[in-house]
């Protein structure tokens, strides 16, 4: 992680040193590259730290980019216009505690982001990574969040942006990414072939940057901002315990790789931590490898309404087993019904309300403490990664008014069983 | 404003001291009041402000509540669960000044608050206030934002919630508050209905709060955070000129009563400042009397997109035009289809998608500066106060795709034009 290779980079990405390779450890300089030429495997971004203290952080901008010295992106980058996603709420979360029977309970609370997801977070350190590489469009193929952080990011940076999206997509999916005027294209396919197509592109563009594609190395990082700023907001603490939710398990491997570079870096004591993951039954291809002791993930076909994790061939499967089984921690999934009333119950006990990759995590930390997998006397972060608002069919034939009623005090009453 | 009356109170409300009539400007003790006994005028809080320092406000919580000595709340006031509203970025929007043609401009971004409105910042206040009245109920009549957000403070603070709704809401604006699981009442009639009912229920019901209604004195505090938040981000100044949307006016008076607060506290220089209002030509009553030159204004029938806004008998129309009138500003509306043209041009400069209030905001101002009402050289702040996943149907026939192709890149070419 610290690792520094001899030559000298051509590009300023602050801290960031070389690419290195997750699987055979081969590295190459900095550059806009994401597999690697020797195996092919997947190339993660290795740094070089300087000395980095808490009170700096705590004068930095309120935003990712007070960890700019910890992330592969220039110094300046907060000088060019971006959405300063980050820094969102971390919630103590008494009363959903008391419901689940965990003594002590906080909730990080990503529907404050400015596209309303986590995905604000990494298209933020893609962009300003994209820049320094000399790309000049930024793209994406998505089905939802990260085509809302895509287009509003390139928005805001005065980049052209290209967002690729099944045509299938839900309508209100749609305007919220069209809104901000890029080229949103409609690929007749599914998310397989939509996916595809942008691999196709980003080798014909030179300058176009993929941002969870040809720069995902850049890109994945900002997921390790999450634990930065849990542990900042703990008072420079890791919590004993975090459920994260799993797509393509990039942002749990990230988590853990924040926790240990703070630790690292003496920026908080290096205590034990546990990294919990949560899927949907209907597409838990890493907590079926978990649950039967693999160290491969076999691929499945999606089918849940928690699309925004409906990654049937997670690219970080094995290295979120790796995470989870080096810190004692454990997988687990939740049916479409269970994560309707995780939605729920977040709701009516903290009035934070999430779209179901968020009641993925809450009906999965819920079945982890009734199995006892999960210390319910130790204390507990959930990660709440995007807005409900953004899924709202999920609940649609679920939550309602009480009672419609004529406009007499009477008629309120009666309804409300006075 | 700060007035002191000679009987202790008996409410621990921090700084508030009694209720002032706004009309004849009787005082009472501080109470569960809203209206004069001696007049029937509104009462406004009146405070006696001990000292305060720039360094207290910048050390406090990272929401409203580090301005809790400024407010009708008690000192302990975060203690208790709550929803953290505030604290949303100032963005400075240098491409939609270029667009404007205007030399310096910043949008506030309450669409990062915690149900993605400003009405999470004068729940909050009404909350807390409403537990020190005696209060056990939180509820209110509304359309729309203020549903979700008392809702969800409620929810946070283990409370129960009475939210009265007109029947015919959209199914979106039902879902977004049933989910927290208060009692959301249907009633068969418009707003206005809605609204009577909700008065004669806070007569009924001695422990309901209806945060608009029987504590909206303390409620309407709330929006000075807005003030007293710009301030704080310009670096404790107060920018030439602002532009606020007008619903019932009660925001814009407090934005008004927030910046000469600060000014007469000395935590920022007295400089001169200019208050815009925003109305949608639908719904324009306050700017119609403007320019007639009236200092009534008559109530008409909403008939607009911008359903926030759409108050036909706007409560604090006459002091908005007071607070115009005094600082040299103007009251300008727009078509609704300005306003969507409004949300687009914000969202393709600036990456922040708005709701229809917004729309109204960023389209007055453009009218406001090519009728040379905005000075384009002066520093302007433009008030953006919801959020665009809200009110998904203004944009739904004026964007989407740029195509919809089949999965090949010559395809994807074609349709952009290569």
């Amino acid at each position: 992680m610290t690792t520094t290779v001899g030559a000298p980079t051509t590009y300023d990405l602050g801290p960031a040193r070389a690419l290195s390779c997750r699987e055979c450890g081969h590295q190459i300089p900095l550059a806009p590259e994401f597999a690697c030429a020797e195996c092919f495997g997947p190339l993660e971004v290795a740094y070089s730290f300087g000395r980095i203290r808490r009170a700096d952080i705590e004068a930095g901008p309120k935003s990712i980019w007070r960890y700019r010295d910890l992330l592969p992106v220039p110094s300046d980058v907060d000088s060019h216009p971006n959405t300063q996603p980050g820094l969102t709420r971390l919630v103590k979360a008494d009363r959903l505690a008391a419901a689940l029977g965990v003594k002590s309970l906080w909730v990080k609370d990503d529907t404050g982001n400015p596209t309303h997801s986590f995905k604000d977070r990494v298209v933020a350190v893609a962009l300003a990574a994209a820049r320094q590489l000399g790309f000049r469009v930024l793209a994406c193929p998505s089905t939802g969040n990260l085509a809302n952080a895509t287009a509003a990011a390139a928005a805001r940076a005065g980049w052209e942006s290209v967002v690729l999206i099944p045509s299938s997509l839900e309508r209100a999916k749609i305007l919220t990414t069209a809104v901000y005027d890029g080229a949103l294209i409609a690929v007749e396919g599914n998310y397989d072939d939509v996916n595809r197509l942008a691999t196709e592109l980003a080798a014909e563009h030179e300058d176009w940057a993929f941002v969870n594609v040809n720069v995902r190395p850049y890109y994945a990082e900002g997921s390790k901002t999450l634990a930065y700023e849990i542990a900042e907001q703990l008072g420079w603490r890791v919590p004993d315990q975090v459920v994260v939710p799993i797509a393509s398990g990039a942002q749990l491997t990230k988590v853990d790789k924040g926790f240990r570079e703070l630790g690292e870096l003496g920026l908080v004591e290096q205590t034990p931590y546990r990294v919990f993951g949560a899927q949907a039954t209907g597409c838990s291809p890493v907590s079926a490898a978990y649950k039967a002791g693999h160290d491969v993930v076999q691929p499945v076909r999606p089918d849940t309404i928690a699309r925004s994790l409906a990654i049937g061939a997670p690219a970080d499967g094995p290295y979120v087993l790796d995470v989870v089984n080096r810190t004692k921690g454990a997988i687990e999934d939740v049916s479409d019904e269970e994560v309707v009333e995780g939605i729920r119950l977040l709701a009516r006990t903290e009035g934070i309300f999430t779209e179901t990759a968020g009641g993925v995590t809450v009906a999965t930390a819920k079945k982890l403490i009734e199995t006892g997998k999960l210390d319910p006397e130790a204390e507990t972060v959930l990660l709440i990664t995007g807005d409900g608002l953004k899924t709202l069919d999920a609940i649609e034939n679920h939550v309602g008014p009480r009672a419609t009623v004529p406009p007499t005090t009477a008629a309120v009453h009666k309804a409300l069983g006075f």
